[in-house]
C-alpha cells in the first residue's frame, strides 16, 4: 500500500506535536514541511528524516507529492494557506481558529465544498474517549433533552503584565484573543456532545489587564516576560470573557474563559444538564466522565475499552485505566481523519465524523457574534 | 451568668436546626418557640423541654423574657415579624433572603438602626473555617487586586416536574426563586472574601420547567411529587438563572445557578483570582481551600485550629482533621453572634463581624438588580 | 416525659464534644460533670449550665440522679470507671480504647453482661451515613462474599519530636500508641461494614521517632512542643504500625496506621472488594462512597435522606447534599445510643445496632494479638 | 546523522506501543520485527513500513543492521533473548519482568556487563514528569530522612473467574503473577523516589480465585472469559499479595497488590513520608503530585515545563497543564535511552539515568524473596 503523503506547514509548538502524532500513525508518511522559520523547519526535518524543507507554504503546496496539507500557522496566514491548498487539490486539516473571522471562514468553507475537499480542523478535545462517549450516550437518548450546560476554560498563562502572546496582536489574531482560542473549543464541545447548534449568545469581552510588556524579539506563543528586551503594549483583546448561550431547542447556558487565573493550567470544564442525567468533564482529569443522576449514586466513567460502548470503544487506545493524554486524543482525531483519507483515495464510502471546515466555521460564527454582542451589551444571533 | 433567652419563630426544617446549634451555645436557652403549624411547635419544645409554645409569632415576640428572636418563617413573613421584634426590643437573627424585595429590606434595616438592635442573618456558608480563612488572606493582601470571579450554585432538588417549593410561589417567594434562595449565598461570599461590593449585574432568570405538578395539600420546602394529590401549575419564577457581575474595582465576575442539575446536590462553588494568586472553595468539599499558584505549586489548605491564621482559628472547633459539616458552619455563626449579645448586654465594646441587616439588604439589591436585568436585557446598577 | 439523667468524666477535648453533643439530643440532660483538674470541669458546668461538678469520678457515680455515665478519661483510668458504674447500676457510654487490654475488656464484658447494662463504645466513625449504607448494602447481597481489604489511618500529629502525647506512654496508654488510638476504629470499621470478625493478624508495629521531648507540665492530648519546658523522653510504643490480618471466611487484608505522615491529618481510609462490587470510604471526603464494578461505571454514593437506603435513611439528618461532619457522627452514635436507653427505660424492646462492649472488648483483642504478634514476627490468632 | 536501526521482537500489545513510540522520536528508526506469531508481525510491518519480519527471534538478532532490540516477549523467553542479544553484540531494552527469576536475571546482568551492552528496562511510570521531579527533590534534601512509605497497585482484570492470563501460568511467567507484574513497577519506584535499596521484606501471597476458566484456545495476556472454549484449571499464582518492606535506612514501609479489586483499573499509588514532607502519587491522576506538610497547606504539583526544577523539565513535553499519559512516560524513558544510544555511538561520556538491568535483577531479588517469605511465614533479605 502506497502510504499517504503530507506535508507541514508551521513547525511550532503545535508543528512538532502534528509531526509527532503523524509519525505514530500507520500508512501516513511525512514527506515535507514549511516555515517562515527556515531553522526550525530544518531541525524538524532533520529529526524526523523529512527530505523537503521549504520557507514558504506555497513552495510546500506546490510539491506535487504532498497529498495532505496540515496548516499550523498562526492566525492571520490560515486563510491563505488553506484557500491555496484547497485550490491545489490537496486534502486539508488545519489548526484553529480556521481564519480571522466569519468572513473569511464562509470563504474557505464554499472553497472547500467547491473543489470536494476533505477537510479537518483541530479541536481535539473531543476526542478524549470519555468525551466521545458523552456525545454518544446524548445521541441515543440517555441524556434526555438538554435543559442547561455551562463551563469554563482557564488558564494562567497571560497572569504577569510580562507575559505576552501573538494571540494578543489584533493583526495577528483578529478581533479575539481568549474566546477565539479557548473558547472555540468549549463551543465546539457544547455543540459536539449535544449535537444542536449554538444559535445566540451575549458575551461579555473584558481585559484584565489592558498593558503588558511585550519582547522586541517578536512574540512568541507564550513568552515569559524575563527573557530579553521588552517594549509596554497597550492591550485591546480579551483576556477574560463570559457568555450566554442559547441552543437550538432554547436550552440556556454559560461559558467563562479566563487567561490571568492563577494556578489554573488548562482547565477546561464543561457541564450538560439533560431531563434524564447530567455530565460532566474537565480537561484536568480528561480521562474521567461524570454522570449525575437525582434518583440514584452518580457514576464516574474511566475510559476503557471494556466499557466505553458502541463505536467510542476503538478510541480507548490502551488496556483498561492507562491514561490516555492530550496527544492521544489528537492522535484519535488524526486517525479518523486519515481513515478517511484512505477510503477517499480508494473509492471507498466514508463517513467523517471528525471536525472539518463546516465546523470550522460555525465556530467563527459564534466567535463573531461574541465580539460584536460585547460591544453591543446585546443577545446576538449566531450565523 | 444569666443565660440569655431566646425564642424561635418557625419550626420547619431550618428551625429545627437552629434549635439544636443553639442547645450546643453555651449561656443561650430557647424558652419560647412559636409555628402556626401548632403541632409541630409543640413536637419541638417537647424534644428540648422549651416551657412556651405559640401559635402566633406576635405572642412570643411579646414575651417579655424572649431576648432574641430568630426568624425561621417563609420570605413572605419575614418582614412583619422581623419589623415586630425590632419594634419590641428584641435582638434579631433572621433566615434569609431578608424580605420580599429590596424595598421591603430597606425598611428592615432603617428601622434595625433607629432601635439599635443587634441583627444577624444566616448566611452560613461564609463561616466554614476555609471560607474565613479565604477572607483573612484577602484582607491582609495575599489576594493582591480582585481581577475577576465565578461560580455556581447547582441543585437538583427541582429536577421532576413532580417536585414543588413554596420559593416557587410569587405571593410566598417574590420576585425570585433559585437566584434569590442560592443566589443570596454566594454573592454574600464574594462580598464577603473580596471585601468588596457588587455593583452592577446583567442577569438572565429563566424557568426550565415552565410546568409542574403542585401537592394539593399546600406546598412544603421541598417536596416529592409522588406525595398526594397534585395538581398542574404554571411556573414563572427562575429554575436558572446566569450572572455577570462588577465590582466596585472594576472586576468582572459570574455566576450561574440551577435546580434541575441531576446529581448536584448542594454544589456551590467560588472562584476568586487575584493579582498574587487565586481561591477556589466548593461546598461539596467544604473543609479545603484551594490556593492558586502561577508560579509555584497549587495548595490546598483543611481547616485545622493548627494552621487556620489569625482571628479564623476559632472557626476550626475540632482538632485538626475532623471534617466540619453545614451544622458546624451555623454553630461559628451563632457563636460569633451571642458572642456580640453578650458583649453588648454586658456593657462591653463588640465588634459584629457577622452578616447583619446591612448584608441582608445588600442581597436583596442585587436579586432586584437581577430581576430588573432580566426583563430588560442590560446592565442594572445594584441598589 | 422526664429527659434521661446524664454524667459525664473528664471534660478535655473528647468530653467536651460529648456535652456539645449530648445538648443536641432530645430528652437528655447532663446533670453532672467530674473531672481531676477541678477548673476544667467548673467551666464545662458553667458553660452549659450543669449544676454538680465532682473532681472524682466516683462521686459522680454515686449521685444518685445519673443514669447514663460517659466514660470520657484517658485509657487507664477507663476499667475502674466504667467497673464502678457498672456495678452502681448506671448504663454506660465508654471511650475507646475499651481498657488498657483484653484481660480488662474481658472483665468489663463480664460485668456488664452480668448487671444488665446497656454499654456503647465511642467508635463513631462507622455512624457516617454512607458507612452505614456499605454496611447495610453488604448485609443484603450486594457486595457478594469479601475476597480482600485495605486502608490506612494516617496523622502528622507526632510528626516532630517536639510533639508528644500521653498515648505514648504506657503506663497511661497500654501496651501501644497507634494501632490501639486509630487502629481500633478501623478494625471496627472492617468488622461493621463486613460483617465478619478479624481472627488473625500479623503485625509489625515500630517506632519511628525513638527519643522525644516531653513536656514537664505534664502530657496532653497532643501538645506542641514548644509550649513550656520539656525534657528528653524515650519512646517504645509505635508511632508506626502495619498488619496482614484474615476475616473467618479466610479474606485477606491489610492495615497500616502512622502518626508522622506529614500532611496527613485524620486520613482514614478503608477499601472493600468483594466477589460483586467494592466499596472505598475516606474519611477525608466523609460523605461519599466509592463503589467499584468491573463491568460498569463506578459510583459515588453522597449521603442523602433521598438515596440512603433501608434504615440508613436516618443518619442523613440534613437535606440531600448538605455535608456531615465529624460531629454529627457522633451525634447519630448518641442517638442511637439513646433512643435505646429511653426504650429499655419504658421496658419497650430494642435492638441495639450501636458498638457496645463486646465491641469494644473484641478491639482489644485485636489489638492484643498485634502486640503479641509484633514481638514474634509470626501470624497470631485473635482472642 | 545515520539513524539507529532497531529491531522489535513481539508484536502484541506491548509490542506495538513499543512501536508506535519509537516512530515518534527522532533519529531511530524500526527495520525489522519478530514475532511467532508471523501474522502478528507482518500485520505491524505493513502499518509502519517496517522492511524485515521474522518469525523467530534469532533470526532478528542476526540482523546485522540491527543495533538495538526490544525484547517484548513474555516473561519465559526473556533470557533467551536477551541472552542472545547480548552476546550478538546489541544494545538492549527489555520489558519487565527481567527474568523468569533472579539467578536468571543475574546470569543476564553479569553477562551485560561484560559485553558492556547499554541495557534498559521498561519500568516506565518512574516516567511521568511529577514522579521524576518527586525523586529529584528528595535527592536534594526537600523530602528529609525517608521514614515510612506506603501504596499499592490494584486492578480488577482477573475479577471473574472466567478472566485469565498467560501471567497465571508459572511455566510462563514463573513464581508469581501479580506481585511480579506490577509489585516490581512499585518496587522500583520506591527505590527510585528515595534512592534507597529495599532490603527486607515479609509477604503473604494469597490466590483468592484459585479455580479459574482458562481459554482453550491459548492465554491472552487477559482475556474476557466468554470468548471461546474453555477449561478449568487450578491457579497457583497469587492474584493478591501484602507485603511489608524495609529500606537500608531501617525505614519501613508496606505494599499491596491485587487483581480482584473490582472498579480498580491500574490503580497504582505510592505515599513517602519524610523527616520533612511528604510525597504521594497515584497513576489515576498521573501529572500531579501531593507534597504534605505538616506546618503549612498541602500542595499539589502539576506537571509542567515551567514548574518542574532541574533536570525533570524535559520531561514535561507539553506546554503547562496539558494532561500527558501512559504513552508518553514510555517516550520519555524512551528518549532517555536513545540519547545515551546515540551518545554512545557517538563516543560521548553519557549517564544512564534510566532503569537498566541491574535494577531489573534488584526487582526479581525483591520478587525472589517475596515469595520465599509468603512460604516461610518470615522476614526474608533481599539478595
Amino acid at each position: 500500500m502506497n502510504t499517504i503523503k503530507v506535508g507541514v506547514v508551521g513547525t511550532g509548538y503545535i508543528g512538532m506535536v502534528h509531526l509527532e502524532i503523524l509519525r505514530r500513525l500507520g500508512g501516513v508518511e511525512v514527506v515535507a514541511v514549511a516555515d517562515a522559520n527556515k531553522g526550525l523547519a530544518s531541525a524538524a526535518a532533520a529529526k524526523f528524516g523529512i527530505g523537503r524543507v521549504f520557507r514558504d507554504a506555497d513552495a510546500l503546496i506546490a510539491d506535487t507529492d504532498v497529498e495532505v496539507v496540515h496548516d499550523c500557522a498562526p492566525n492571520n496566514a490560515h486563510f491563505d494557506i488553506n484557500a491555496n491548498a484547497i485550490r491545489a487539490g490537496k486534502e486539508l486539516l488545519s489548526e484553529k481558529p480556521l481564519a480571522l473571522d466569519s468572513r473569511e471562514s464562509a470563504g474557505l468553507l464554499e472553497l472547500a465544498e467547491k473543489h470536494g475537499t476533505l477537510t479537518a480542523i483541530d479541536f481535539c478535545y473531543r476526542y478524549y474517549p470519555v468525551v466521545q462517549e458523552a456525545a454518544s450516550r446524548a445521541r441515543r437518548g440517555d441524556l434526555g433533552e438538554v435543559r442547561a450546560f455551562m463551563g469554563h476554560f482557564l488558564q494562567d498563562w497571560l497572569f504577569y503584565d510580562t507575559d505576552y502572546s501573538w494571540r494578543l496582536d489584533p493583526r495577528v489574531a483578529g478581533q479575539a484573543n481568549v474566546v477565539a482560542d479557548l473558547g472555540s473549543h468549549w463551543f465546539d464541545l457544547v455543540q459536539f456532545i449535544t449535537g444542536q447548534k449554538i444559535v445566540e449568545v451575549l458575551a461579555e469581552l473584558h481585559t484584565c489587564l489592558p498593558r503588558r510588556r511585550k519582547p522586541k524579539a517578536g512574540p512568541l506563543s507564550f513568552g515569559a516576560g524575563d527573557a530579553g528586551e521588552s517594549e509596554e503594549a497597550a492591550i485591546t483583546l480579551d483576556d477574560y470573557a463570559s457568555l450566554f448561550l442559547k441552543l437550538e431547542n432554547g436550552a440556556r447556558g454559560n461559558f467563562t474563559t479566563c487567561q490571568v487565573a492563577a494556578g489554573r493550567k488548562v482547565d477546561l470544564e464543561i457541564q450538560v444538564f439533560g431531563s434524564r442525567e447530567s455530565y460532566a468533564w474537565s480537561h484536568v482529569h480528561p480521562n474521567a466522565l461524570w454522570i449525575g443522576h437525582r434518583e440514584k449514586a452518580n457514576e464516574t466513567f474511566y475510559e476503557s475499552p471494556l466499557l466505553q460502548t458502541g463505536e467510542t470503544r476503538k478510541y480507548a487506545t490502551l488496556p483498561t485505566g492507562h491514561p490516555l493524554g492530550y496527544h492521544d486524543a489528537v492522535f484519535n482525531l488524526f486517525r479518523d481523519y486519515y481513515d478517511a483519507v484512505a477510503a477517499k483515495r480508494a473509492g471507498k464510502p466514508y463517513r467523517p465524523a471528525f471536525p472539518d471546515f463546516r465546523t470550522g466555521h460555525e465556530m467563527m460564527c459564534v466567535i463573531d457574534a461574541a465580539v460584536r454582542s460585547s460591544k453591543s451589551g446585546r443577545w446576538v444571533e449566531v450565523g
